[in-house]
């Protein structure tokens, strides 16, 4: 195994691999230019290191299913943020925003087709079946999270298990096909390929738990987004839909549906969060689902070393703060 | 080999045998709304019809990539009307009006993943490659056409030989593609799926030069939308690339830079396409296409009745009238 930073400069150069035409440069450029925008590579970074827990030889032989994940990934970003409207990415116009939103559609199927292109790439004819149909269930999945997610915006009666659903289908199956991509490309048995997609499965949520804690409760100074976004615009978070069905004041309902000023929404609105406990046991939740991942590993069959980098990267994930 | 009419109902039923989940249904219902259009259905019914020339069993064996190809076309209508802005699609609002932007987005998406499902569906580990290295590629051509056919909005100078090119990849390839896909998957070789492919696509450019001639010259009683559309809009058909090379009396370019009212502008610019002498030459360069087609059979050494079939199928093409 190698370090972590490693497998994320692994992860990089596979993404700088991928095989993107020069011309129409109106349908490529904007390729380039999102997956020029960099990211934590955690997809393939997984799918990386999962093959190589298996196989010696294993970045490897999923070079190709690691890029592939990343562009797609890349995919529903560049698709998500035209449905969303929204301006920035990674501290940079997003693609509707420095072309426009034509551009956006096509460039966009063009990186999810490219994405097929490139998970084939590689596959013995004994993989390609399998390899696909993860695929394209996962593709499936997302975006029947990503459904939910806007279904949510106009519904104040989310319950916490709708929450976890959405978030397992729109954010966690991909961190699990990641994963199991390593698993397959390297010839493992089903049992070690269930336990890899379970373990990037309940990473996955505990990625997404974090993500809504940090935009609440991040340290500006590391986190890179303005803290309190999801609170300004009403976003059904893990915080928020405990606060709703807990908050006997109705404080927050009320600043949903009249609020206050900015600052002074967020500062009301995490002033409940703080009286019902819920930073807490939101972190305690994360801790919870990154142990749930690494117990997954159990039947992964996995050399020490290898259990020990799975480990340490759920606790990354616990901790992060950006 | 069945009568046309009965390809169209086999393609019809192929369709209707795709599964499309129930929920969530602001992702699917969108796609089966697209799917219920109906349209004429052209690519399915090559596909079959290819397999059955080739094989007894031959459209059984394609159905699921005959059903496929046709879902392909409809994600590529959905997202074109996204980005052409377009209300209407065969006389019923389009789904990013019926619905909304994000969601036509969306299940376009899901319908590019859906098709991409179907098209392995009954395929061996054999044809497992060649079919979905066929999708892929066909699709990025798509991709690349439209990316041309959105260019040329902003220019003046495209050239006839630019256009053929922008249509023969934004049209033709897909008639090509569901061609290929009936010999593939009947387990035709090279030469056969190599001639089937050159059929469709010659078949597809004179398809589509028939519809740039219907816009102006189509009988409003039978054509189905109002006639004239193209020359309103300024499109770049081949009917006005020709024109704008041609005509010395300034006409056409002034009615693109200072338009007169629409039917006026009409009116002008289709008098100096009669004096040109462009819909004779459009309807002998669709004829000539018509028979390039024909001739690309040669080399599938067809029955008499299936190659009597193509030949049909092309003239068709060249006299429809809607």
């Amino acid at each position: 195994m190698l370090h972590i930073d490693q497998y994320t400069a692994a992860a990089e150069e596979a993404v700088g691999q991928l095989e993107i035409p020069a011309a129409p440069a109106g349908l490529y450029d904007p390729v380039r230019y999102t997956l020029q925008a960099g990211g934590k590579r955690i997809r393939p970074v997984l799918t990386l290191a999962v093959a190589d827990a298996i196989s010696p030889d294993g970045r490897h032989l999923a070079v190709n299913q690691a890029a592939a994940i990343e562009l797609f990934h890349n995919f529903t970003l560049l698709h998500d943020d035209v449905m969303d409207r929204a301006d920035m990415r990674r501290g940079r116009p997003t693609v509707h925003r420095q072309w426009n939103e034509a551009t956006a559609i096509l460039s966009g199927d063009a990186m999810l087709t490219l994405a097929g292109t490139a998970m084939m790439k590689g596959c013995d004819e004994a993989k390609l079946r399998p390899v696909m149909r993860l695929f394209n269930r996962t593709a499936m999945e997302i975006y029947e999270g990503q459904q939910h997610d806007m279904d949510f915006e106009s519904r104040t009666d989310v319950t916490v298990g709708e929450y976890m659903e959405m978030i397992r289908l729109k954010t966690s199956v991909l961190l699990g096909c990641a994963c199991a991509l390593g698993a397959v490309m390297t010839g493992a048995d089903e049992t070690v390929t269930d336990a890899f997609y379970g373990y990037g499965e309940s990473l996955g949520l505990a990625f997404q738990l974090r993500d809504d804690y940090l935009d609440t409760y991040g340290d500006p100074a590391t986190f890179g987004k303005q803290i309190g976004g999801d609170i300004a615009c009403d976003k059904k978070t893990w915080l928020l839909i405990n606060a709703l069905a807990e908050d006997t004041t109705g404080t927050v309902a009320a600043e949903i549906s009249n609020p206050s000023p900015r600052e002074e929404k967020i500062r009301r609105v995490r002033e409940i969060y703080d009286t019902l406990g819920l930073p807490q046991r939101c972190l305690g939740l994360i801790r919870r689902y990154a142990d749930n991942a690494t117990a997954r590993l159990a039947t992964a069959r996995l050399q020490p070393e290898a259990l020990r980098f799975f480990t340490d990267l759920a606790m990354l994930t616990v901790d992060r703060t950006r």
